[in-house]
């Protein structure tokens, strides 16, 4: 879309070099042919740095935009975003894509629908009532159960097995809300990528990044009812057990134990080897490796299981 | 069906006039050609005013049924409910409806079912899998995403969309239970109505109300692995992250925002702009706007936080 | 599988009889055509009285298996009992079973999926997008609605409800890791059985046992959104309030109520008519009937509620 467009839809005077832009993302990520927007101001020291080709920002950041990019100036950067979003995300299906293509040895069930753009590998089982999204790539000796919904982009890597009715790729938890408590709806034009050797259980929500992928690594275990946001990034063999979750953009590294029921905030950093305890609550960062945790608020395991001594006192 | 029939169902002598009876209903609700109960000595007041064409009643509570509605006195009221919500149930598809009516500009995937009786609105995308069951109606331009179920008689505002492997109008959590244990199904035939533009996450399940309907309003946003008991109302804009829930008949005003793994018990009123931390357990109604609270007993969320330091004293 | 082929898949030397294993068992539960395996020294006691043909064994308890039993010696048992199971697992759907068979007077939808060797009972409502796996045996008068998932060699009672999108016989979170932190799949061999008039809400996951069944008795009812792990047995008309779970293994009496958000962890016995308050963590054995339980770590409800009182005085 060219600049000019985007302008006019974000009701802002526009005059300069009216390039086309290809796609919106952070910051940080954004290249020379993508937008960008600040709409935190923790993040106004990334703007120098940006290579985007254009900011939205408000009054109060656009001192920060330098020379080389242009600053889209509103009132509300995230709610504007939010409206761009939209003109971003592609079609859910798309005609004009190539006839899904199936590799040798794969079994996949008349019942299943693989959109177009698809691409199956070797010595797959995809059963009935499953669905691969346009330009999915699922790699070899890959199992899908029934019901599995796998929303367009994603990639699932060798020898993962995703168990009935969870789905991949469905759109992160994102809107922006305004002065009158309205919100508007931030496409999700990131993706899934599960690298090899994952298994997911049944009933499980994975999250498609807003921008750039959620990404679960090498030998991960999911279990059933778990819930990934969007934007995580889940370190090897990590394994989470039935009914816990993760809120968006929380980065947890290889071996870490999340007991059921228990669930992180998002935007954390969570050292490897880590154990949670069932229903531990995870608001702030892990630092050192190879602890246990429990409770909410978060103790060591052991701490916590002494602080339960001293409340269950308080009854005498 | 005749009264007459409804009685005998029950084991009731009856004589009187055999009028025909079309539902069921709460004494509040119901009219002059609608069977009430009572089951709980709180809505006895609610006899005197009822519109009830009958009443089942026990012994105890035969008295307070004025002279012009039928009191039909059996042992356990609510058991007998139980067993004629069966008779009043309406068939799950029923090849006698239209065939469904799809609107201009819609997309319905082949392998989509649309049962009869049903009608899509304008500029819908109704992708594989997804189930649209008798007499729902659906607005324009709604993205039902694959192996979404929508049972039967529910209404889908303009705008909405439901995201993969959501289920819309699941029977609410209700049976009558005996001397001996055993539980008795109480049909649940009510609906569901989303409001205009609500979205609604994956794996999310909407009970439908028993009477009646559980009602999600205008731009709602409900995240993946969320449950909504039978007859709740949810606000307008109001939002649900990921695994949180409601029991049955709570009430929410507009502009909640209820965090992750949070849950509403049954029956109770929340007041506009309230907001609730993550993991939140509320168990009485919300009076006061604007306030914020956490945890279980739950406190105001700056009270909880206090608390948690206190309790941590207990330590040393 | 013959023996000498089991053993050199584990890499051990083995002369002896070379007899045929037609599959693998718990040490109590193996019969002499069944291997077995020993990995948590709490079931040394079972070894002498096993009546498996082999065992897997390290070194430190091979000395327990007795002259009438083989035993194979490995570094690791669990991880080889993973690698072997995979052997044992049967297709997930097979060309050469009979045709399913579907009962008189039952509907079932073009658009659902039957598997071969699937048998259903009379009077059956299968909806559209439901998938029956192979060898499962569903009784008469069930209601299966939309994108409903039973994997194969289940079996469901009579008159049993299964709403929408929920998953019955899910693999068993199941894996042995290795010093490396590497997960290899334990297959999931049994099933999971519903006896009859058993109801199961929407978007709830049953998991199929490793060996043996999960077993869910007469007149349950399960709400939308619970796990039930592998090789659980739940009593005659228990009840599961939404987004509650069990992990593996753990034994409800009947009429035990479960409140929302509870869970069991695994490996416990809980007594007959015990009631668990919405929230509940049960990480121990419940050995008296008919008492209330709450919080986590659990206590009775009033002494709870007594506790909470006692918690808020820290303010003060």
């Amino acid at each position: 879309m060219k600049l000019s467009e985007i302008a006019k839809l974000i009701g802002v005077e526009f005059s300069g070099a009216d390039i086309e832009i290809v796609s919106m993302n952070t910051l940080n990520d954004a290249n020379s042919s993508e937008l960008s927007f600040i709409s935190n101001a923790k993040y106004v020291k990334d703007i120098a740095t940006s290579k985007a080709a254009a900011i939205i920002v408000d009054e109060k950041t656009k001192e920060f935009v330098p020379d080389s990019c242009i600053a889209l100036v509103v009132e509300n950067p995230y709610w504007e975003m939010a409206i761009l979003s939209k003109e971003f995300a592609p079609a859910i299906e798309d005609d004009n894509l190539a006839p899904a293509l199936i590799g040798e040895g794969s079994r996949v069930s008349a019942k299943a629908e693989v959109a177009r753009g698809a691409v199956i590998g070797k010595n797959c089982t995809i059963l009935a009532h499953a669905y691969i999204g346009a330009n999915t790539k699922i790699g070899d000796g890959v199992t899908i159960y029934p019901n599995v919904t796998i929303y367009r982009d994603c990639v699932i890597g060798d020898e993962c097995m995703i168990h009935a009715n969870t789905v991949i790729g469905s759109d992160g938890f994102g809107f922006a809300t305004n002065a009158l408590g309205e919100h508007k709806k931030i496409y999700q034009n990131g993706n899934v990528v599960l690298e090899d050797d994952v298994e997911i259980g049944s009933n499980t929500s994975i999250d498609r990044a807003v921008f750039g992928a959620t990404r679960i690594k090498k030998g991960v275990r999911i279990d059933n009812l778990v819930q990934i946001g969007h934007n995580c990034e889940i370190g090897e063999y990590s394994v989470f057990v039935a009914q816990s979750g993760s809120a968006g953009s929380t980065t947890l590294g290889r071996n870490v134990v999340v007991g059921g029921q228990s669930a992180f905030a998002g935007h954390l950093n969570i050292a490897a080897f880590s154990t949670f305890a069932a229903r531990s609550g995870i608001t702030n960062d892990i630092k050192v490796s190879g602890k246990t945790f429990g409770g909410f608020p978060l103790l060591e395991q052991r701490t916590w299981l002494k602080l339960q001594v001293k409340i269950a006192r308080l009854l005498k």
